[in-house]
C-alpha cells in the first residue's frame, strides 16, 4: 500500500498530532472490480485515496441512464464520497471500482475536524475540488460543443491507453453509459468506424485497427 | 454599498489584522450593463463581491456559441474571476455585467495569501466552489436527461421571477446563448409555446400568458 502520507503533498505542513490523527483515521481497504462503493443518497463514506486499481465516478438519471464524470487511478482521492463534509455540495455522485482497487477509507469526521482547524489541508482540499471541477467542464464542453463521433472516438483512445491494449472488452451498453448516450447511437458510430476500417467488431469486443484515424475524428 | 464584511459569513473568526488587510484589498467599483467584467484568458482580475446588480457567467465555444453556467446577484461572490488563485482550476469562464452592477473588487495577491494563513477562509472559499459545482453539476443534469422544451420553459419563467415581469424583453438569440443551442431551435419552440397559449411573441419581446402551462412544461 501507498503510505497515507504520500497522498498529503502538504503533509510536512501538519503538526506532528495532526499526521497521526491522519493516520489513525484510515482503514485498509479492498473493493473487487464492479463493487459500487458510493451511492449518492447513502450516508458519507469517508475520502478515498487509491492505492491501486481505478474508480468510475458517475452520475444517473432518474430512469437510470448513466454518464462517466471521470476516472480516479492510483495515487488520486476521491472526495466526492464525503461529500457530507462539505456544505455547499448538493448533488449525488456514484463511485463504482472499475477493477480491484486497494485503498485508504478516510473518516469523514476526522477529515472535516482537520480541514477546519488546518489552512494547509483546507487548502489542499480546495485544489482537490477545484481539478474535479476542471474535470466536469471539460465534459460539458464536450457534450455542448463536441459531435457524438469524436466523443466516441476519444473514449477509445482514452480507454485504449487506460488498459494498455488495443482491445477493448466493452459491451455497446457499457460505452453508452460512459457518455450518456443510448445504445444504438453507440451501435452505429461503431459500425461507421468499421467501415472506415478504424476499429474491427466482434462479439464483446472492439480491436482497434487504425488508432491515427480515430485521432483525426476526435479532434 | 454592502460592507465587505458582510459577505463573510466568517468574518468573526478572522483576526483584527486580516480584518483590515481584507478591506483594504478590496475596491468599490461600477460596471454598466454589458459590460464584460472578465475573459477566461484575462489576467486575474480579483474577487467580485457584488453589492448590487447581476453578473452572468458563461463558457463559449471555439467559433463563438455560449451557455450561462449561472447567474450570481447582490451578496453572492465572484470566485472564477480570480481562478488565477486556485491551483486546479484550468478552464475558462467569461463573466458579465447583467445589469447596472456595483461590486467590490478585491485583489487576487491579498486574499490568495490570506487563504493560506486562515483556515477559516480556505473553507469559506471551498464552500464557494462547491456551491458553483452544485449549479454546474444541475446545469449538466439538465443538458443530459432534459429535452430542449424543458429547458426553454423553466428559463422563461426564471428570467421572469429575475425581472419580476412577465414580460421578457430577450432576443431569441438571447435565449440561445444562455441555453447553448441555435436560434432556430429556440425559435422553433417559442412558436410552438405560443400556439399552446403559453406566450405571446412580439417584436424584441416574450410575454407569459400562462405560467402554469410553462411550469408542467419544465416538470
Amino acid at each position: 500500500m501507498i503510505p497515507v502520507s504520500e497522498f498529503f503533498p502538504i503533509w510536512n505542513s501538519l503538526t506532528a498530532a495532526q499526521k497521526q490523527r491522519l493516520e489513525a483515521a484510515a482503514v485498509k481497504k479492498h473493493a473487487p472490480g464492479g463493487t459500487i462503493l458510493h451511492r449518492g443518497s447513502d450516508e458519507c463514506s469517508g475520502l478515498v485515496l487509491i492505492s491501486s486499481g481505478q474508480l468510475r465516478v458517475y452520475t444517473t438519471s432518474d430512469d437510470g441512464r448513466e454518464i462517466t464524470l471521470y476516472r480516479l487511478l492510483e495515487r488520486d482521492i476521491c472526495l466526492f464520497s464525503a461529500a457530507c463534509m462539505m456544505s455547499g455540495i448538493q448533488f449525488e455522485l456514484q463511485v463504482s471500482a472499475e477493477r480491484d482497487t486497494e485503498f485508504w477509507l478516510v473518516s469523514p469526521e476526522v477529515y472535516s475536524a482537520l480541514m477546519k482547524e488546518s489552512a494547509p489541508i483546507a487548502n489542499f482540499t480546495n485544489s482537490i475540488i477545484a481539478s474535479r471541477f476542471t474535470e466536469v467542464m471539460w465534459l460539458m464542453d464536450q457534450l455542448l460543443w463536441k459531435r457524438m463521433d469524436q466523443r466516441i472516438a476519444k473514449f477509445l483512445l482514452e480507454e485504449a491507453a487506460l488498459n494498455d491494449s488495443m482491445t477493448l472488452k466493452l459491451t455497446h451498453e457499457a460505452i453508452a453509459n460512459h457518455l450518456g448516450t443510448a445504445r444504438e447511437v453507440v451501435t452505429r458510430m461503431l459500425k461507421y468506424f468499421q467501415s472506415e476500417g478504424a476499429v474491427k467488431l466482434s462479439r464483446g469486443a472492439i480491436e482497434i485497427l487504425d488508432a491515427g484515424r480515430l485521432e483525426r475524428i476526435s479532434d
